[in-house]
């Protein structure tokens, strides 16, 4: 029996439809009215995992489950011991430095030094910020990362942007990318190496998928 | 202008008719139409910040938002420099360990040595099995803590327990109550020290109209 941990959210869609090509029908999950988090695949074989973005690498990691779907933010973030198997081009956006477009700068090393920078990826920001040698105090906030500015806790935040609405709608601009992201099979170590072949042979079908999709363009 | 950090979801309805009560009118907030995330009260003396349950306390530290409505239980996650003002009684939830119903444990001193447990407050859960000097590793979740013990992650879990329901639906028994949780108005110290009385107004009012609810019992 595969487990499979995907994330509620933005990247269910595209996870469920992913592994439908590769023989694991997951489909319940995007019912409304689901209210399981533990869900059955059609076929009995496997059985998928609704939890949040943040929990899918520990539940990975712990061998909970064998697989799992998350943005690449995410496991960067994050850093649990898992193993990155594919990148399924899904669910892409930019993480970003953004700042009030009245402020002036245009890149991030335009900042002033030990002002403050508010995030929900702290881990993401420390190590951009610590690679251009610019010492910042990082304010983690869980949510509506983009009041930032305009409260005035902070003179950047470091978020992720997709189609930049929310950053306009609040007079934000992006000026520096840190990475782009997007969704992720992962793995759980230990299990891959113990495999009998049933785990790979589902890499092995989302993987000839991607070739297949990315082959189409 | 006071500005008022106040947490999304649970808490929002009764803590927008605390601070009517006290002649600041947050109402906007409540539409369920309403995008904004900073409001102005009706008088224009004060702006509500509309934030996650995590970041009230972090507004106000910082001294962003004068005051802010927030669970104990976060308070104490938390750890930030504010000063609790007012025990508001509402939002009453337990914070406590449980365990699956089948597992027999009946207090939290029955769980095997560094067995792991799930939370979404690690400090709280930490500081307690600290308290009773039995070590166990905790696993950070984000979300829908009750899957712990079914997924075979965590031996047992802590976390807020308001009617019950969540653990009964997942076959999981409350073991231990770690403490109760109610809504608290929080200031930032150094505004309150600064204040001209206009903060204080506020507080003793929320103050008086505590007392009344309570007298009316």
């Amino acid at each position: 029996m595969i487990t499979v941990a995907l994330a509620k959210g933005a990247l269910l869609k595209d996870s469920v439809n992913r592994f439908a090509k590769a023989g694991l029908d997951f489909s319940v999950v995007l019912d409304p009215d689901n209210r399981q988090l533990m869900v059955p695949s059609q076929c009995g074989r496997a059985r998928a995992l609704l939890v949040r973005n943040g929990d899918v690498p520990v539940y990975v990691a712990y061998g909970q489950a064998q697989l799992g779907v998350v943005g690449y933010d995410v496991l960067k973030e994050h850093q649990m011991a898992v193993a990155q198997l594919l990148d399924l081009g899904f669910g892409g956006c930019r993480m970003a430095v953004a700042v009030k477009k009245s402020s002036g700068y245009l890149c991030a090393a335009d900042l002033p030094p030990h002002c403050r920078v508010a995030s929900k990826f702290t881990y993401c920001a420390r190590e951009f910020f610590d690679g251009l040698d610019l010492p910042v105090e990082l304010v983690h906030l869980t949510g509506s990362v983009e009041l930032g500015p305009i409260t005035g806790i902070a003179e950047a935040i470091v978020d992720l942007v997709a189609t930049g609405r929310t950053l306009r709608d609040n007079g934000l601009v992006a000026i520096e990318e840190l990475f782009f992201s997007t969704a992720r099979l992962v793995g759980h170590p230990l299990s891959l190496r113990l495999d009998c072949g049933e785990i790979h042979s589902v890499v092995e079908a989302m993987r000839l998928d991607e070739d297949h999709s990315q082959s189409s363009f």
